[in-house]
């Protein structure tokens, strides 16, 4: 598709609910973005082809490379997933090309072992770009947090195995569904309440339970009613760390993905007595395409 | 209140998102029932004189009885929760009385012991009831599946301790409002599936993570889509026995509550190989508005 030759192309992160969007020049370097909450479930069946023309409105006529859930079996086509162990090179020889070729998807990826099964979009661009920088060691172990949090390790700079947490989603949803919900309107600060949480998730098996404690305190007076919101979220970190750690190798863990995250999954990673360095996933996104655009040229 | 004095009075069972009335005759027998879907949280504050009436206008201008989420701080009045341990005579005598004395709600029950505090309206009468009854043994195990589901311990025929697991309201906001709801949208059936997430749910710490791996298999054709209530149900009363069981003395679990739900349970406990008994809430309900009727003559 002859990305990067001529006058550079549009990177797109687009999400489940929200998109990103970046114009690069050829040399790679951004020029524009943009960010809005036009994410796949906001786009109707038939609709991508208008959303992308409102991307292209804004940052130019150029070809695209498109990353994420836009690649799933609700957005624009259904890339197929790409099964692990998988790089760069397995993510560009297998792009689902649309849109008279001006469009291109980055596959998802597969891990398929016995009964264990998982699957990723999106984040695998941010991972192998970070490692194609040279930020993160062919071998690393990554934690990813978002809305689904990716526990993942890699061999020789691919993507050897990974886990899906989804810790993120169920915050979201005791946060606006649940009962619990006048409880958790407070924005989710570290501090001593959410550490309470980590070690408590981490030490405990019995999450579901000790969901309604934090209910039952706050109506017996027990517990200071805005320390809740940190204290659930730290519960839940906690219970994604006792899944992700055993996945971990020895080393350093690279915590990826929105900075407002890394910060909390890096606190908890501290109280684990893990040591963590935190990369910006925006960042390492960049870098993937860069490196994908490089192999399609 | 002079209930069942002349002639009879109504029991309500009044929950968050459902309510059920009888009409109960001076010797206690069940005269006329309704059902409805409103639930405290469909009636306006202010409303509830108004909801009471509707109940008076199909099955009688007699007083009312009664229990549940109505006694709370979004109910109608707020009837303070009464300490562990506690039997019939305590929930008796600190009874609220509204409406110009013609109707009573009945407290919840509070367990507050250092750092664990739990909270209960509405099974404390079907509980206790059993109990006057001599259906359940006054040093009983009981286990209440709903919404919240229930474990407790009696003691001397009062309830000594309890904790709530909030498997019910889990499971809904999943098939409500998560990505994993287009697949539990089947009803829930005891079976094969049921018992292999209940297996996972007692041997294995990650329901944070599994619940994302049904999803992952049935992306990647790994398992039915059709099973994937059952199993989910299953990972998440497995985990809810993790809890309950330390609690639980060595003896038979009684199970008490609406029989779909019951026959879950008891089904998963005979995989945990701990020996229970079903027993209808609804039934227990009348048994313990009867008692407490009979407290207040």
């Amino acid at each position: 598709m002859g990305m990067r030759r001529k006058e550079g192309f549009i990177a797109v992160d687009w999400g489940t609910t929200n998109r990103r969007a970046w114009r690069l020049d050829r040399g790679g370097a951004v020029q524009a973005e943009m960010e809005d909450d036009r994410g796949i479930i906001a786009v109707a069946k038939g609709g991508f082809p208008a959303a992308a023309a409102e991307i292209r409105e804004r940052l130019g006529d150029l070809p695209m490379l498109m990353a994420g859930m836009v690649g799933s079996n609700r957005g624009w086509v259904e890339a197929p997933y790409v099964p692990c162990p998988a790089g760069l090179s397995e993510l560009a020889s297998n792009l689902c090309r649309i849109d008279g070729q001006r469009a291109a998807v980055v596959p998802g990826v597969a891990f398929d072992a016995g009964g264990e099964a998982d699957v990723m979009r999106g984040e695998e661009v941010q991972l192998l770009g970070a490692h194609a920088e040279g930020w993160i060691g062919g071998d690393a172990t990554l934690c990813h947090p978002g809305t689904h949090n990716k526990w993942v390790r890699m061999a020789g700079g691919r993507i050897a195995l990974f886990r899906t947490v989804m810790t993120g989603e169920i915050f979201n949803l005791l946060r606006e569904h649940s009962i619990l919900a006048d409880l958790l309107a407070a924005p989710v600060e570290p501090g001593p309440a959410f550490d309470a949480g980590v070690r408590h998730g981490l030490e405990r098996d019995d999450l579901t339970a000790e969901l309604f404690s934090v209910r039952a305190r706050a109506l017996l007076g027990k517990a200071p009613r805005d320390e809740a919101s940190a204290y659930v979220s730290g519960l839940l970190v906690g219970a994604d760390l006792k899944v992700g750690l055993p996945l971990a190798g020895d080393g350093e863990i690279v915590v990826m993905g929105r900075p407002e995250l890394t910060r909390l999954f890096s606190a908890a990673l501290a109280i684990a007595a893990r040591p963590a360095r935190e990369v910006d996933g925006d960042v390492a996104f960049l870098a993937g395409v860069r490196h994908l655009a490089e192999l399609l040229r």
